[in-house]
């Protein structure tokens, strides 16, 4: 994501203690006690400027909502957000979410969102798509038995890619959306990225998938 | 498929036992009995006229060859083709493909290929499909371990369908393309489907796709 630097982003989310966790380490197994009711627990990893996550935390007080954004200056970009919005409901993490085992018990999480996640086009790269197994491992261990993955982009690279990581690590797709915009898909909360690229004409891609019970 | 009738179209299937089986249950477990050379068979369900699957047998003599295809009138199109080629590794079934375990013995097949299958759009024909459960469990019975399902089609909703009934099932994906004719594909033999469609400015999509073994 291109951005400003903003030299006082660091210092911003220090202030607020409440959204911002510092050492999301800390509350491993207890993310609950950071929200005002316990209930099934959401996260986003790579929120950008937090819009999605904003949104669904809105529309769906009943849920608990975790944004993931590695960059400083854009994780405080979610943080005015939810100023202005004061969610209950809503937490931000400005940290790296290749460590999420770390910063979530096993089966704390009910359900990972990633939306126009980095494409990394290079094969070499391939191990930095948020969809790669290393990533899909960290997602199995914090997933709860009924959790899952919900990823949408307009990256067909990204998309073709995706669809074959998950079916050969053992994700089975729940369903799968070729071009969401023009579908009967209901309650689409859009990323910035989303509303960028869907004017541009490129179809947006969406899929979900679960880890079928081992029996 | 639209199609003029034509009434002579059964007879001359008849005249070519050779090439076209009218019983084809009395080869099942034999087929290679019915190929020049003992190797690999690969089948195609729904040939059309046949354009694909000659094509293959003529770019593939190492590969064993049948074309599957319901309708009397289409199939004797895939003869003619095969009338002007002789090809030793092509053998065409004027059949229904809903019966494959009636005419395969377990194992008997490497390949399934399914080329712009008809999409039957509404919920209530999902069963019609050649991606729905019934026909995923046939070419299951039928495929050896190493066994693949290959499948390409313009249409969109058939795609999403079968991407995911494929993963339910229990099939692997082990590549999906969302725009086969300008991916780096080498080595594609159009369908007529194909061509008709792919100029008319759809995209291509394609998957392979294969059963874990169990462990
Ligand atoms: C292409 S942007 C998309 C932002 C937003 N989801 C949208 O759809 O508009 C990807 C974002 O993911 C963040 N990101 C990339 N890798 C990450 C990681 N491993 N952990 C957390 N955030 C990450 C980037 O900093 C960037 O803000
Ligand atoms: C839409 S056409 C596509 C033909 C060709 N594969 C192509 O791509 O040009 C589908 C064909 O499948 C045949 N077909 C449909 N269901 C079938 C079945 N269960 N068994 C055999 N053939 C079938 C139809 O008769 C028709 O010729």
């Amino acid at each position: 994501m291109r951005l400003r630097h903003k030299p006082w982003a660091a210092e911003k989310l220090q202030s607020y203690p409440q959204y911002v966790t510092q050492n999301p380490q800390d509350f491993k197994g207890k993310w609950q006690k950071r929200f005002a009711k316990d209930q099934p627990i959401h996260i986003e990893v790579g929120s950008g400027k937090g819009q999605f996550i904003i949104g669904m935390a809105k529309a769906h007080p009943q849920i608990n909502y975790v944004a993931i954004e590695l960059q400083t200056s854009v994780a405080v970009s979610i943080l005015e957000l939810q100023l202005a919005e004061e969610l209950e409901n809503l937490q931000i993490i400005n940290a790296h979410g290749g460590d999420l085992s770390t910063f979530f018990q096993t089966g704390e999480v009910s359900r990972v969102y990633l939306n126009f996640s980095d494409p990394w086009p290079k094969a070499r790269h391939s191990k930095r798509r948020l969809t790669s197994p290393k990533f899909l491992s960290q997602y199995q261990t914090i997933l709860n038995s009924e959790g899952d993955i919900h990823f949408k982009t307009d990256n067909m690279g990204l998309f073709q890619y995706s669809l074959a990581s998950l079916s050969q690590y053992g994700y089975v797709l729940r369903q799968v959306w070729l071009d969401l915009h023009n579908s009967d898909f209901e309650g689409n909360i859009q990323t910035e990225y989303e509303e960028k690229f869907s004017t541009k004409g490129h179809p947006i891609y969406r899929l979900e998938a679960y880890l079928p019970t081992k029996d």
